[in-house]
């Protein structure tokens, strides 16, 4: 493939490139190169959010290139000690092994295996030791850490920045320069340590990294970016119905931005959808094909098949043709307890969770809203159960 | 002794303590106490500035504590990196050891060699290692550390500051910690620093450290701090005419500086000096019994008479009596090179300064201004050979 159509994909959907021509001459070489990309060392439930940076990854080594895949232990090792009352406890060397393997469950829905390398940051930074900590922390000035967005913001409002959160940029950029990586991408957010990389590498003498930065997705609001926390994200490890419902539930504007940001359709794919629209078809259809190629690639095309189809049965209140199913050994003589039950088998987190839906009517037994909590049925039969309006389960008696 | 003269040594002179009701707990446990005090690993050349925080340790070293001479060779070892073009070279090991063994030439003039350690940080800092920086960096904010005068100053006056400057005033509070001092002795500009060691060590659960800051001792000049580099200075090692003719050439209020930071007469003493001088007393009397006092504790007290009575010859245009003698084997028949000779002796530091100073008339041979480079004189005889005022040689020919 030449430079030029190799570029055409590693800007699409990107919000920024530095500096373009250093990134040809990197290209040009027609080796490996080495992509960096940074991620926490927590416990990650990674979501359509991190999917944008995820499907760039994965068109690098479409193209041939290698991924470094960076979990940076070295500070979830120490512990974060900001903030008065909470000390985040220091996770151990199993706790991020067994972080790293979670990430591995999810990020292989999305990146070649033989292409990515998994590396701790740790490993090198230790190295550093005291003496080298210092010496990097000598090699930017306060001034121009304050120039970062959110310190700056920050400083003025008189929110306590620790001296420490100084030192994470640097770090950050020290890796680049252990990694001797040629290009590091990362969300939008990020592009003032992804400079720091550069900098830290071309005062070592190395050729500096290329960034490339990838826009914030926003969530299923169209407002916040997408996060755990705000509720409002499509996880990767969602069930196929559920990630396909969640992206038939997006406004027709907010569709474009995920299809821009997500879909690694060609370029006149898109642009048929568009043509489609703008001759009247309903977005719903466009929305129907997005979502489909979503699930196919978090799963695979039978899934997705799948979830359309559980999708268009519950849209006419049907019970959906592939629910799980769970056989009750043991029916008590005032019958079954459905708080307990639905907890077991996992379509709520608690039984008061229950016992709240129950009273709210979102409970329905073989179509039909439940008031009690028990429920009398004979042995040797079957009943479909159905939390709120996606979550179902047959039941075995 | 009882505590309260045992607080009244320490605060005679010192500028704050904090908090003295602290001190005096300690004091009342009736143990040696531990008391810190920083230095610079770099090459000293110490002055009655440093003197005065001497004269503190030398006091606390009298009234039974123990004084932690504390040698910063950490920082030294790493070589600072600050300032776009000169890169201070890093100190190796035999640096560190061959400056520490030049303060041990000097300091011991002062300090009662017993009731000294002589401690390095690189020794715990070290083992810090790349984490424990990156912890104690998260204990302090970069608001608080901005409030620190000079680093506000700086800031505001937009002149850099590297990070790692931000890192030195937590660096030289671990100390504390590791050492587990119970008092720091400082100048006035370290105020700040000095309570960042109470700060660790409350952190940590220590008790945390008092801090004693003692006045910066202006120069000759009365107006700038004592330094080296300003040249208004009283070398530690200076010969004892030198230190005592400095003296006496102090204004007369300046004397009083002096003599508040300096003198370790009783407090009685220095009131009968006072008394003296508003009976109509000349101070120069005043004078010359302190000066005899700096030069006594700096040599001994016959260092300290002969010093007054080669200043009393010498302001009556006499050769003072105990100057130094040396002998010339061989003498070249068109005569004795003079520079070359006052080089030799160590009276100039250049063959061209000697040339400058006779043709500027600053050269005597037996009282008489000589203008020639060259001085003939037979073999079996002697000359008195002076430069300026005040350095004097008898050559033996």
């Amino acid at each position: 493939m030449d430079i030029k159509e190799q570029l055409e994909i590693i800007k699409r959907g990107s919000d920024e490139i530095l500096i373009e021509s250093e990134l040809i001459e990197k290209l040009k070489k027609g080796v490996p190169l080495k992509i960096k990309a940074g991620f926490d060392p927590t416990a990650p439930d990674l979501h359509l959010g991190h999917a944008v940076l995820l499907n760039k990854l994965r068109q690098f080594q479409d193209l041939g290139h290698e991924v470094y895949f960076l979990i940076g232990d070295f500070t979830g090792m120490i512990g974060d000690p900001t903030g008065k009352n909470v000390t985040r406890p220091p996770l151990s060397e199993d706790d991020v092994k067994k972080n790293a393997e979670t990430y591995s469950d999810q990020v292989f829905k999305i990146l070649d295996e033989s292409k990515t390398q998994i590396v701790f940051n740790s490993k090198w930074l230790n190295d550093l030791g005291a003496a080298g900590i210092v010496k990097l922390a000598a090699s930017h000035t306060v001034a121009r850490m304050l120039e970062r967005d959110d310190f700056a913001k920050r400083y003025k409002a008189n929110q306590p920045i620790s001296i420490h959160e100084f030192l994470y940029p640097l770090l950050q950029g020290y890796d680049s320069v252990a990694l001797k990586s040629d290009i590091e991408i990362g969300g939008t957010d990020q592009k003032f340590n992804l400079l720091m990389g550069r900098e830290l590498q071309k005062q070592v003498g190395q050729a500096p990294q290329c960034i490339l930065t990838m826009p914030l997705l926003e969530g299923l609001d169209g407002v916040q970016k997408m996060s755990k926390s705000s509720k409002n994200y499509i996880g990767i490890n969602e069930p196929a119905e559920i990630v396909f419902a969640k992206l038939l539930s997006l406004s027709d504007d907010l569709m474009w931005r995920y299809i821009d940001l997500l879909s690694l359709g060609t370029l006149d794919n898109i642009r048929s959808w568009k043509k489609r629209i703008a001759g009247g078809e309903n977005p719903k259809n466009i929305k129907v094909e997005f979502s489909k190629e979503i699930v196919g690639r978090l799963y695979d095309e039978e899934a997705a098949q799948n979830a359309e189809d559980n999708f268009n049965l519950r849209a006419k209140g049907d019970i959906p043709k592939d629910i799980k199913e769970h056989s009750l050994l043991n029916i008590e003589p005032d019958g079954i307890n459905i708080p307990q039950l639905l907890k077991k088998i996992d379509l709520v987190s608690s039984t008061s969770e229950a016992i709240r839906l129950i009273k709210g009517g979102g409970i329905k037994i073989n179509g039909d809203k439940i008031t009690e909590t028990r429920f009398i049925t004979p042995k040797g039969g079957s009943f479909t159960i159905q939390v709120g309006k996606r979550k179902f389960a047959k039941i075995n008696t």
